[in-house]
This record gives structure tokens, C-alpha cells and sequence, in this order.
């Protein structure tokens, strides 16, 4: 299908999108570390296939229902990232998912562990730990006793895991990474002690990536870093990791394309508005999104269907010109849409809404 | 279809719904003002049906796609509240729902007056005004010239519409409602002035509602209110609301029914995150949502899939324990799902995501 012409939709530059994904992967293969994405970001099977081809060992999932769409097409490899509450209905969700896939659940909890015992012989677990993003996940210590109560029961036990989220502020990056490795080192060296095997220990944001990758290289001591890394905004970037140093302007794949629709109060007003680019703004963000051709603008108003821009002093851009906006957190975008206009294509995103 | 048993989701207390449908539409009869509401609040043909059925005249909606989906379930009055840009295609979609409804179109410049010449003998225009939100809408003083252009093509000029949306801050309500009504006269006059009829004054928004109804019967010196009035949020309200004090905690209709999937760092995780809730974090509010059935707790950390509640004290729901979490923008968190359960039946959320 031809790209619609109506604004707003989001557009993908997949040549953008294929170097990012090269490029993450290299860094990764040259540290000896594993990547398995997290494809919340994209939701699109069809990019998650471009992400495995360039060498990802897997996909990373929230949710037992993003799971069932990229397993429906032919993804083999998933870890649900997630402390899933294990109810009967989950349990016969994540085994159907088992003839087809191998799948791993996070647990963090002895509770949840024991949860677990239906999944035996089909599921694995990997034990959530917290690095001090203070989400869910176990303080390190305390990961022996879950990855024990899941092997008493004979849940197979995958590894640790670890999201290490406070890396969304400015300049966090080496101390969280630092945090991370630290984090699944010793969640990973209590979970041996208690006679279980921990082969993976995963970790991973886009801002930490970097970080991450360099501390596995250079720990002091020999402490062992994530020998996994899930990150996920690294195909697309968007303005946080813009803002944050970690995506360039002239790496970011995906734009809401959005005209001009008014010139009220000498500003240009947008037609793409919160429910086109989201409504996330984190502490750090100099706005409500950014103009990918006018790095000096700043969106600073944001409504549902309006987007009100300061153009910095710069000419305003005729009403009904076209612009490129990068929303602030592009997976709030993409679970907006319907479908992502690649290179002209559109392409579903099937994954949309898949919440449970 | 039975509701989905499944978290997390959308619940909509049907008898609410009507409660606040029929105390607001009574409000404005008793004031002599129409009621126009805005539809992108639950995109629901269904709802939209309850609220015609109670009394309004017709609804709004904020781009020619929402439109489209409710014409085709049989709505016959529809105002587009917004600048939108007539390019060809918009053109072709507006005059394709005038052959089954009457539809008004906002302009809010004369160029943009000038484009709805195409739309001459089909669909009128309103000329949208700045009573003080700063968003898109022309000076008041300045809309008798928007609407000659339109009236000098043939065009037909149904009034002058705005939106008060300064009125979402704490104590604000009162002199929004007063500038609501002050543009809206000025704008009329202006109009009549210029030799066009202005049947319509219209405004409103759920936190201004009260005030702007009240105004229409109190105003010193004869200045006319709004004579009609597009308040969205009302039918559900949601935490931004109950926070301003404008929608009682026991009104709200809608929820989102969350499972506690973690006890990490000695806090409430739920499932219900930012992909279900919506990012939305006015200025004013306490935190990223509210538990309709804890009002001391807070939500103090969101992630896609997180919420983190800070219970206040309160001992812990049980993991796996659901819990009813009221959003802070219920029009975010509605246009981020496929369906609601309302009253336990699964309803499709017909115009999600129809922002074009």
C-alpha cells in the first residue's frame, strides 16, 4: 500500500532503522555480550525479524500478549521482562506460547516462583532484581531464595535480570551501568551459591547501553557485567535519547509527520498532539517533543490534537506545511498507532494495545 | 461477550455513566444552554447515543476521522472543533459527511476561511477564538474578518466556538468562565458587526462547565454567556477532575482494573502503566493516577507497565489482588484501548485513533 498523505502518521526511514540496528549489534558482538531486544518499542514483527537477522539472540517482551503476537510470527526466542502474575488463565496463555517458542517469565518473588511450579518442563523463569530503578524485581540478595524456591519445584531457572531505568536522566549513564553489573553480579553469585547454574545475567536500557557495553570490557576487579542487554528505543531513537546524548538527530528513524494548522498567537500549531506522540515529559525534557528540522524549537504546549511550537525566533512554517516531530518517548508513540509508515509501506503495528 | 477477566483493561459503571450524562444535561437546561459534548472523551457511537438521547444537540469531535466514525453510526449534527487544514483529501472526506449530517467545521484565520470555499451550499464554518488558552483560535476583535471571508465566498458562518482550557489549573474555573463568556461576546458582536448572523456561542470544558453555566445566569451588564457548551470528560471524569474538585470521587465511571504483580522495595506494583493510563501529569497533580478505593494513596512511579502506589500506610493489596485505578486524563487513557467493559459487556472504542 502507498503511504497515506493525511497527517499525522508516523514514518520509519528504514535505512536508519537497519544502521541503528547494525550498529548496536556490532558494539554488542565486539564486547562479546548478547542482545536480545526489546521489541515493545516497535511492536512490529516484521522489524523484530530485521533485529534477530542481524544477530539478536532473542526478543524481549512486557506481556504475555506482545509474546503471543511476535511467537504468531515465528519469533522462537522470548523473555517476558515482567514479575507476570501467573493466574490460570496467564498459565494457559504462556504454555500454548511453549509449543512453539522457547519461554522464559521474570519472577521476583518466592511467591511468584512457587506461581510458577505449572510452567514446569515447558517455561523457564529468570529472577527480576533490582538495580535501583526501585520498580519491581528483588534486592540482589534475596535472588538465591527465589531462584531455590522455582528449582525446588522444578521450574527450570534461567538466569537474573535487571532493568536499570534510572539511567533516563542526564548523565547517569556510567554510575547506573556500574549499579547494573554490580546488581546481576551478585543476584548471579547467590543464585550459584545456592547450587543453581546462572547462565544469563541481562540487563540493558538504550541510555545505558553504551555504559554497559564498556563496563563489561573494563571492570575493575574482574566483576562480570550483563552478559545480555535488552534495550529497545535504540532502532528508532527519540527525543529523550536525544536530549540524553545517547541518539543522534541524524540517527533517529522514526517522525510524526504533522502539518501546520494554525498560526494563533504566532506560534505554529500542530496538528500532532498527545494522542499522536504521547504525553510523556520526564524531569530532564527541554519540552513536549522536538522538530527534527528545527533542532532550536521547542514544543510547549501539547495538547490531545494540537502541538503549540516556539520556533526560537526562527520563520514560522507556512499552515499546511509538513514537519517532523520526534516525540519525547517513542514507544508511547508507536502504542498510538495503528500502522507505522515504512519507507512508504504501510505496516501494521500488530502488537498495538497488547497489554495483557 | 463477557467481560475479559483479564488485566489490565477499562470498566465502565454504566449507571454512573447515565448519572453524569443526565445531572449535566439537566444543568444545562436549567440554564437555557445547549449541550454539544465532545465525543473524544470515550469515542464510543454508544455513549454518544446516551447523551443525544438525554438531550444534547448534536456532539463534537476534534478531527474529520472521529467524524467519520460517528456519522456512520447515525450522528446528524457534528461540529468539528478544531482549525482543521482543508487540503483536497480533507475537502473530499467533509463534503462526503455532509450528504448524511450537518457539519460545521472550525477556521480560525482568514486564509483558513478563504479554504473553505470548496465546502460553499454543503458544510459551515464556526470561527474558533482565544478566550485566554493561548492554543489555536483567533483574537476575538479579530473574528468578524475570518467570518467575511468565509460569508464573501458563499460559505455559511454558524457562530464562533472556544475552548477555555486554562480552566485545568486549581481555582481557576471563575475567571475562565468569565473570559470564556467575554471573548465569545466580543467575538459575536464583532461578527454581527461585520453584517453576518452568529447563532452560535459556543464553549465549555468539564472544568469550566459549572462556572460558564453559572455565569449565563449571574453575568452583571447583560453580557451573554456561551449559549452552548462541549464538555467531554464529564461523562467519566478522572482523577485530573476530582483533584480540580469538579467530579466527585463516587461519580466516576470509568476505571482501570489493575492486578498487583509485585510487593518490590515494600510498595504496591501494578500492571496498569502508562500504556493503559496515559503519561498525562498536569502541574497540579498529586501523581501519575489515583485508586478510587484508597483516595490517600498515590501513584508515584509509572513505567509502560508499572505503577508504582505508595499506599500512605495503608497495609498492601495481596499480590494479585485487582485494584481500581482512576486515570488522570481519561481521554488518554480510553484512546489507548481497543474496547471497554462497560457493565461487564465489551464494547469496541470506535474512533481510537482516528487522529486524522
Amino acid at each position: 500500500m502507498r503511504a497515506s498523505p493525511t497527517t499525522p502518521y508516523l514514518a520509519v526511514d528504514g535505512a536508519r532503522l537497519d544502521a541503528n540496528v547494525r550498529r548496536v549489534q556490532a558494539a554488542a558482538d565486539r564486547a562479546g555480550v548478547r542482545l536480545r531486544p526489546h521489541v515493545k518499542t516497535h511492536k512490529v514483527p516484521a522489524i523484530a525479524r530485521r533485529q534477530l537477522d542481524a544477530g539478536a539472540v532473542g526478543i524481549t517482551v512486557a506481556t504475555v500478549g506482545e509474546a503471543e503476537v511476535f511467537v504468531d510470527q515465528g519469533c522462537t526466542d522470548v523473555l517476558v521482562a515482567y514479575p507476570v502474575f501467573l493466574d490460570a488463565e496467564r498459565v494457559r496463555r504462556v504454555l500454548a506460547l511453549a509449543d512453539r517458542a522457547r519461554v522464559v517469565i521474570g519472577v521476583d518473588s518466592v511467591d511468584g516462583a512457587r506461581r510458577a511450579a505449572p510452567l514446569t518442563g515447558a517455561v523457564g523463569v529468570a529472577v527480576e532484581v533490582d538495580s535501583g530503578h526501585h520498580r519491581s524485581g528483588i534486592a540482589p540478595a534475596q535472588a538465591g531464595a527465589v531462584a531455590l524456591a522455582a528449582a525446588d519445584l522444578g521450574v527450570a531457572v534461567e538466569g537474573v535480570f535487571t532493568f536499570p531505568g534510572h539511567a533516563y536522566a542526564p548523565g547517569a549513564a556510567p554510575e547506573v551501568a556500574a549499579q547494573e553489573a554490580a546488581a546481576l553480579h551478585e543476584a548471579a553469585t547467590v543464585v550459584v551459591a545456592a547450587g543453581i547454574p546462572c547462565p544469563v545475567r541481562s540487563g540493558g536500557s538504550t541510555p545505558s547501553l553504551a555504559a554497559s557495553l564498556d563496563s563489561g570490557a573494563a571492570r575493575p576487579g574482574g566483576t562480570p557485567a550483563a552478559d545480555e542487554l535488552r534495550p529497545g528505543v535504540y532502532v528508532f531513537g527519540d527525543a529523550q535519547q536525544w536530549e540524553l546524548g545517547h541518539h543522534a538527530a541524524e540517527d533517529i528513524a522514526l517522525v510524526a509527520v504533522g502539518t501546520v494548522v494554525s498560526h494563533a498567537g504566532g506560534r505554529a500549531v500542530l496538528d500532532a498532539g498527545s494522542k499522536t506522540l504521547g504525553a510523556d515529559r520526564a524531569a530532564y525534557a527541554t519540552g513536549f517533543g522536538r522538530l527534527l528540522d528545527h533542532p532550536e524549537a521547542r514544543i510547549v504546549q501539547l495538547s490531545e490534537h494540537h502541538a503549540v511550537v516556539d520556533l526560537a525566533g526562527a520563520s514560522l512554517p507556512a499552515v499546511g506545511e509538513r514537519v517532523r516531530v520526534v516525540p519525547n518517548h517513542v514507544c508511547a508513540a508507536v502504542n498510538l498507532a495503528d500502522e507505522l509508515v515504512v519507507d512508504g509501506e504501510r505496516v501494521p503495528v500488530a502488537a498495538r494495545g497488547r497489554n495483557t
